[in-house]
């Protein structure tokens, strides 16, 4: 080679250095669970699994291996767990989260050049060839890995003791691959480029059934309900089987531009507005409305409720009435109109001059930050870490992300619900920023095709690796057409999907079990006299009150847990558009529940059932029984194809337990 | 708020900082084309565009906008493109690479306070509400833009000058636009994470016929082919049309474990061994095996080739015979055996002893790789920088990925094809790794869904972005059973689906057009009198040869953009399981290309095709032409569906242009 080449090498060499680490073989890619990169965690809830795959190869035909490597976030030690190869490189191994917090997970592979020799050797030997110098090279490639360890094997290898055959068999014995497996180090290995984390949530992050309710509406009819009244409805949301009660706004309801009963603009002066208009002279965001009690109230509340097993729910909703006191004490934080007036919150043409909006690119905007940082963790310091977002899309994501990872590093138990009904990759990158839990579309999902695709999305691609639905089939922002025009078979409909569809699912009672459905006016989604500007009273003792269908799917929900996770939802052909049918079981396929519901609220409707019994683990030809949770009834079923009717006059829904194994006379004492 | 909350709060916001953006509300995820999260570059030629997409989006409803910036990789300023917003909150825009080398691009994105007044402003004024206040608010968001300018403006929506309509026309109108265009910069923008990457190559990497044959066999019959040999050969070579010329290793030729004929272990003391058995006393890897000629003759075979427009290609396999001079002078790049001796190559139970393979593990693997990355470097000063790199899936691929790009820095045009048969990951990474083409599994994908499977892998998925198929019927190590057994028309079938479905094809010759098809034995793919071990005489001007098929092909090729490229591949629907169609065109769809072939060489097929008149560029129930590119038969054809009838043993394949205007009377001069 010519000197000049030479030296345009050394120059080419000194921009671009070797690699550390030239001597890693493998190769590592396209790891699952990842989110963006890596750029956000995944999510589970104590006590899940996380099913990591990764593919991993190397140049050659050596022996490769990989090892899943996890531990909690501020743990040095990695712990370590073998993968396994399946089809096409990929490879695969899990591990189970077991506390709060986060953890992190990554990959490590090498070649193996004892596996590879063992391998070689082995094939030698069945062809019949002279092996004296693999077993020899075998003592070498000990010699390297045992660091002093091994003596015996590499004498036995190295031919100073016993026959061939009896070094051949060693050399291949499951002793040898012990002793090694004890004392060997990865072999250069290449690590994966991210370490990869997982937000571990409390499991009523995953399973939860949800309540709202207004506490002014808790008192006695005409009176301003309070926070004691809500402690006399606890009984009843218990009863029903409701693990979460969540609370519309409990702060000072601002004067300023007041709305009057059905959104109107001229209040009376007992009017109590709305909860969503934040702060008065009484206070702002970390405030009490006087009406509803006091603190001392407060944490009797929410020490009463824990003990009917309910979590209380607050609803954070960063923005505020003209009289919060943040618009005096921090007026930069709102912005300015030319007049110097504050402005208030628009959607042009239409204009909200009750709410000023926060201004998310103040200049101050590093105080703001924190105190609405501090508005959580007073919450949290009262006993509330599960809170109910407001609009969550309309302020900064870069916030969020911040706020509530802040809060969780304090909180490992807060649960975060966004209530975001915007276009699906805003509500998607919000649940990545940190939100445990989303609204969903669910509300207008009412036809078969949408809800398998819309369920299918959520549930079996990679957005449920971070976005974890609570679906609600109404919200006081909510009276759907289905329901306004369904009667009570709608509600129960409704109740019936999002009660087994969601693991996480809430409704807003009393309106909805008992069926309010007049809406403000045709074509709004809004309730007539609606609770968000006026006291309502309820007749919870009505007889058209669903209360009993809802205490019951709640019951069938604890005690089934393929109904308490989403991951497993498999729809199942049935030959009636408006028939569903679709199935979940738990992680070990143990419980099976199978749901067939009859979509149309007027109209008997029946159909042909497809049922992917491999998905329901069950042979094909076999005989099974379904037992329905509601009603009672057994049925038994053969094969795939079976008969469906129901009745929305009766009940709307079938929700099976299936019982795989049922007895035939084989199973006589004296058959044999 | 209590103190003892405060200080948890001054813990925890001392560990995590708040972010240095926090104003910056836009949100950039899922960038288009990105290889492994940015890992690794995609691949374009010299003149392609790049098309670039991204989720973009912020919080509330705010007028987003977003750019897309590129540069070359070096270079300090960027280009900027605005990116225009498709359904769903993805944004595209496109750049071309007009240089050798490397460009990154990326995206930036921001909340624009113009726009989003401007636009809310249309709603106020449509809606007829009074905006003095409006006006006003333009006039703060100027002043904050415009640092110092625009006073006119300004002075105007502060309503100092003109009417009220005059103000709101002007505050609309697009002369304020253009104005604020000139001298706004992006408002808190987000930038994206990564700074990715694109190879720009030479066009030769995407479009080009290849040529492989055997110098040895280029002599007049019973003597050793020389390089002089090969320059006579030339004219043949170009007439055909070919772009690159192939030879396999020109090394000196090692004699320990020397291959006689048909690879059997004992040759004549005249046979010449394989080529890829690299080294002897005369030199390695960078020299010239003294039959074939001096580095005089191969800078003379280098020169005329170029004179006739066609590319020469080495082939670089990186392993050595016994008698390599790195044995000597560098036994550490080798495995050792317990007993001294180097390990030769073997694939248990068979044994290679005539090939050494290098040690990627070995101690002094730097030196290793600094030799064999001056391998390619001295080729590249003798003149040639297409490569054809022999079985790399057997070496390190950290080492791949740094030597590529090493000699890229040095010599951009450099072409790399690589020969991994191998599993499909390990071939990918390759490909991410650097070579610029590869061989693929074509040889083996002969029926339709085969080949429409793999074909649109290969180029509708993102695979395509960095990894570019070079399409082979045959190689000297693969003749495959269709070759065997299918005749002449068999040829002829390989030839027309490799020629058009790959911008790359390459045919090892002359074994290809004389339709070379007896294999070792039944059931192997080896050629009988491989030219791998022997000199073999081959009469070109043989009546059955496919030399004038083969030149038509190339020339169509050349006459049509669509076939220069494989991105805008098509398969359209043809009613006979043993017939392929498919579509492809240029950039700008002006040169479109259908083919149809007839996949059984042995039987006339025809069938109604479906054209997806769409992809074709075709409205429903248009007249259009179709003209044969082979047969120079014209047909007029009207709307999708067409019948074919292909006889193999006249001509299994029609590659149609289409003529998409056909004249009629309304384009007659005197009609109107």
């Amino acid at each position: 080679m010519q000197s000049e080449e030479k030296d345009a090498l050394e120059i080419s060499r000194s921009t671009s250095p070797l690699p550390e680490a030239g001597r890693s073989r493998a190769a590592i890619e396209a790891v699952t669970p990842e989110v963006d990169g890596g750029r956000f965690p995944i999510k589970r809830v104590v006590g899940e699994r996380v099913e990591v795959e990764a593919d991993v190869f190397a140049d050659g035909h050596d022996a490769v291996r990989a090892e899943l490597l996890y531990r909690r976030v501020g743990e040095v030690k990695w712990s370590r767990t073998p993968m396994v190869l399946g089809g096409n490189d990929r490879w695969r191994a899990r591990f189970r989260v077991r506390e709060l917090g986060r953890y992190a997970y990554t990959v490590e592979a090498w070649v193996d050049p004892f596996l590879t020799w063992r391998r070689d050797l082995k094939k030698r030997v069945n062809a019949g060839q002279d092996v004296a110098m693999d077993l020899r090279i075998g003592a070498q490639i000990l010699r390297e890995l045992a660091r002093g360890e091994l003596a015996q094997w590499i004498e036995l290898l190295e031919g100073e003791r016993g026959t061939r055959d009896e070094r051949e068999a060693a050399a291949l014995g499951e002793e040898l691959g012990a002793a090694v497996e004890q004392i060997a180090v990865p072999h250069h290995p290449t690590r994966y480029g991210q370490e990869l984390e997982v937000v571990v949530d409390p499991v009523l992050a995953r399973f939860g059934a949800w309540y709202e309710l207004f506490p002014r509406s808790a008192g006695e009819p005409g009176t301003h309900g309070t926070f004691r009244d809500v402690e006399k409805r606890l009984p009843y949301v218990s009863e029903l089987g409701f693990d979460v009660l969540y609370l519309p706004p409990i702060h000072p309801i601002g004067r300023a531009f007041r709305k009057g009963p059905n959104n109107t603009l001229t209040p009376g002066p007992d009017d109590p507005g709305s909860p969503w208009a934040i702060g008065s002279d009484e206070g702002g965001h970390t405030a009490i409305h006087a009406e509803l009690g006091t603190l001392e109230d407060f944490h009797s509340l929410v020490r009463v409720a824990s003990e009917h097993g309910i979590a209380l729910a607050l609803d954070i909703a960063f923005q505020t009435s003209p009289d919060h006191p943040w618009v005096r004490e921090h007026p930069e934080w709102f912005r300015a109109r030319p007049d110097g007036s504050i402005q208030y919150a628009e959607n042009p043409p239409k204009k909200y001059q009750d709410i000023y909006p926060l201004d998310f690119e103040t200049e101050d905007w590093r105080a703001l930050w924190a105190a609405l940082l501090d508005v959580f963790l007073y919450w949290a310091e009262q006993g509330v870490t599960v809170f109910r977002v407001d609009n969550p899309h309309t302020k900064s994501l870069a916030f969020w992300e911040w706020c509530l990872n802040e809060v969780k590093r304090a909180h490992p138990e807060a649960i975060f619900l966004s209530e975001a009904f915007t276009r699906p990759k805003v509500m998607r990158r919000l649940a990545k920023a940190g939100f445990s839990q989303s609204y969903t579309y669910f509300p207008w999902r009412v036809d078969k095709e949408g809800l398998t695709d819309y369920l299918t999305e959520l549930t079996q691609t990679p957005v449920r690796e971070y976005m974890r639905a609570n679906q609600w089939p109404n919200t006081p922002d909510i009276l759907t057409e289905y329901l306004q025009t369904g009667g009570r078979s709608a509600f129960v409909i409704r109740l019936v999907l999002a009660a087994t569809l969601g693991a996480s699912y809430g409704i807003y009672g009393p309106a909805f079990e008992l069926c309010e459905d007049r809406p403000l006016r045709d074509g709004s989604e809004e309730y007539h006299d609606s609770e968000k500007y006026q006291l309502r009273a309820w007749d919870l003792d009505a007889p058209h009150s669903l209360r009993h269908v809802v205490q019951r799917m709640n019951r069938v929900r604890r005690e089934n847990r393929a109904l308490q996770s989403d991951r497993s939802l498999r729809f199942h052909e049935i030959e009636n558009d408006r028939m569903l049918c679709y199935s979940k079981s738990d992680e070990d396929s143990e419980n099976v529940i199978l749901v067939v519901v009859n979509l149309d609220p007027h109209h008997r409707q029946s159909g042909w059932l497809w049922l992917d019994l491999h998905a329901l683990g069950l042979a094909t030809h076999e005989t099974f029984q379904v037992h329905d949770q509601v009603s009672e009834a057994r049925f038994l079923w053969k094969g795939e194809s079976n008969f469906v009717e129901l009745d929305p006059a009766i009940m709307p829904a079938h929700v099976f337990r299936l019982r795989k194994r049922v007895r035939t006379e084989t199973d006589f004492e004296y058959f044999a």
